[in-house]
């Protein structure tokens, strides 16, 4: 049975990469898979970029009205779709696609990050965390060599609380540090240390 | 360095049951836990109850408006909390429960279900699939073998897809079947059997 | 396609609950288990026995000589085979295991210790470690928090380094602790606090 | 607590080049990695190659005389010690990996493979799979669409079942193929289809 998956982590932790070696791994064996990519990412147009340094064409960019159901009915032998940045899918997407693998029985596995700079959900991600069969995280570290699991954005270097949700790095003075939870509260000042 | 652990299932993956486990496990070492559960889980009153037969008194009954670092300010030489029925706590709450591991360097580890009968999250368990350290799924199986991921409602026998958020299993008629997304939407007469 | 899984954790991590837990999930709906374990396990006799106080009786015993395969060509309608204790299966065992996930599409879970108290594998926990589908850990805890992996052997309250790799626990003065790695090391007396 | 991580997984599961990205992303943050392979495995001499197109060169060749404690008692301010091809290490060397973490607080992850085409282990994964502190499957996929687990090997495209444990992909007419336990047990011929 085909399943859903969910594979999340924070920025920079080789979620890309791993989509690409994904799609390696089932094409030399001659099976077909397509690529996925909300258009809401702007930063790689209609590639996917790993921060190893390969990279490749997206098969299909997806707008915000744009069906997936209606992308699948139109393609055959298709052994398995990769959707990359998929915290940018609305979650009637993350239908669509839970739909693909019980109704046309072809596996997904959506890369994306879980929650933005305030720590708060992306629509996708949301829905993917709700209804995904499996949820796997892909880990990377933070400065104290913890597992981080916050997107810090930073603008002119200093921490930012607010803004909008989608800033993308190295645009407008933006930037962003992978942290775990205590390194991200003692940047906002907010880790009084307590001895019980 | 505590972490924030979500462990979720379906109804009747025995998250309870691993809850009674986890606190036995702490206290033959004479190490203390606290039990929490939110109030609005009007079943099971003051008491954790496993399906296996075992129960146990909850420590503390929080509402909505309880600060949970208030209780555990209140604590001493605690090694671990737990909570049953996390996804009724609300979204404040469970950045509390966090903030409990990062300035108090106690592990917390919460029990609970990942959405309600229409598939959607519960305020807690969003929170939680968001922000928690780790997220642990517990397996229960569908009627047709397969790993069951809904938690399908029925009224008098029906599958209900409207009504309140919670509704108690075993009152006014209502029962609840874990089960596969697959059998679910074929219930609903949703599968369209397609070949590509 | 059914799978065989392993679910392995040290002494203490829930094993046994979490056996009669699947069991009771299982049979709910109407569905029927076997358990299986091995003799070699002279504690329990005929039962399982969950720390929590839970009991039920083993359907098959098997010694070093049984055949999982005849047992099971002999069995109709089984959902799901248990097996408690797995690491004194021998290897031939757990390869017949195996087939009955791809000869029979019935599914196997296998309970049981990772080590020994010397830090080796067990007969049948080695060979699980090798084929199994899949692999889960259970975890407990040790003396300082950390999640436990070792299982250190006392004899009259001394740590124990040398002896039979099968000596049951509250039997002649042997006792067990679940330790992590380094607190392990400690006691033995190995540790070298070193700073790079 | 720094931790032994085993991430083991089929032949072209991606294991080299997720190890090429955990290294980069300790770097990209200042923070120094070793890289550390096994000389047994003579494909690649003395880089890691990732089927991706990505390479590197390796920091430490070891032999099976190496002493890893003597390694990492001679370099500083390591974050991460990462090792390819690690089923080739021999056990005492992966008990030095393990005082690494506890003696010295460094990580330690592991990438190799779990079996060989006999599907028994090779001394240094079944020494990782008994001590890790956590065992993680990286996985890849069989002809048929499921998880493959097995690593059949072929002669002049025939499927072998002697033969030397190490035999190199690409060499004396030897080629490999990732299988699932069911696709490779029918291949040998062993699948007795029965119907309970």
């Amino acid at each position: 049975m085909a399943k859903l998956y969910f594979r999340y982590g924070a920025m920079n932790s080789g979620k890309s990469t791993l989509l690409l070696q994904t799609a390696h791994n089932y094409e030399e064996r001659g099976m077909k898979v397509i690529l996925i990519k909300p258009s809401k990412d702007i930063k790689a147009d209609v590639s996917i970029e790993s921060r190893l340094g390969v990279n490749r064409k997206v098969d299909y960019l997806v707008d915000d009205d744009t069906s997936i159901l209606d992308i699948v009915s139109n393609i055959n032998n298709v052994s398995c779709i990769l959707v990359d940045e998929a915290q940018f899918l609305n979650p009637n997407q993350v239908d669509e696609l839970l739909r693909v693998t019980t109704d046309y029985d072809i596996p997904v596995i959506c890369y994306g990050l879980r929650t933005d700079f305030k720590t708060n959900g992306f629509p996708g991600s949301i829905r993917l965390l709700e209804i995904a069969h499996s949820i796997e995280e892909m880990k990377t570290i933070c400065r104290c060599g913890s597992k981080a699991t916050f997107n810090a954005r930073f603008v002119n270097g200093n921490l930012a609380t607010e803004g909008e949700q989608v800033a993308i790095d190295g645009f407008d003075s933006v930037t962003y540090e992978s942290m775990c939870p205590k390194c991200y509260f003692k940047l906002r000042g907010k880790v009084k240390v307590l001895t019980k």
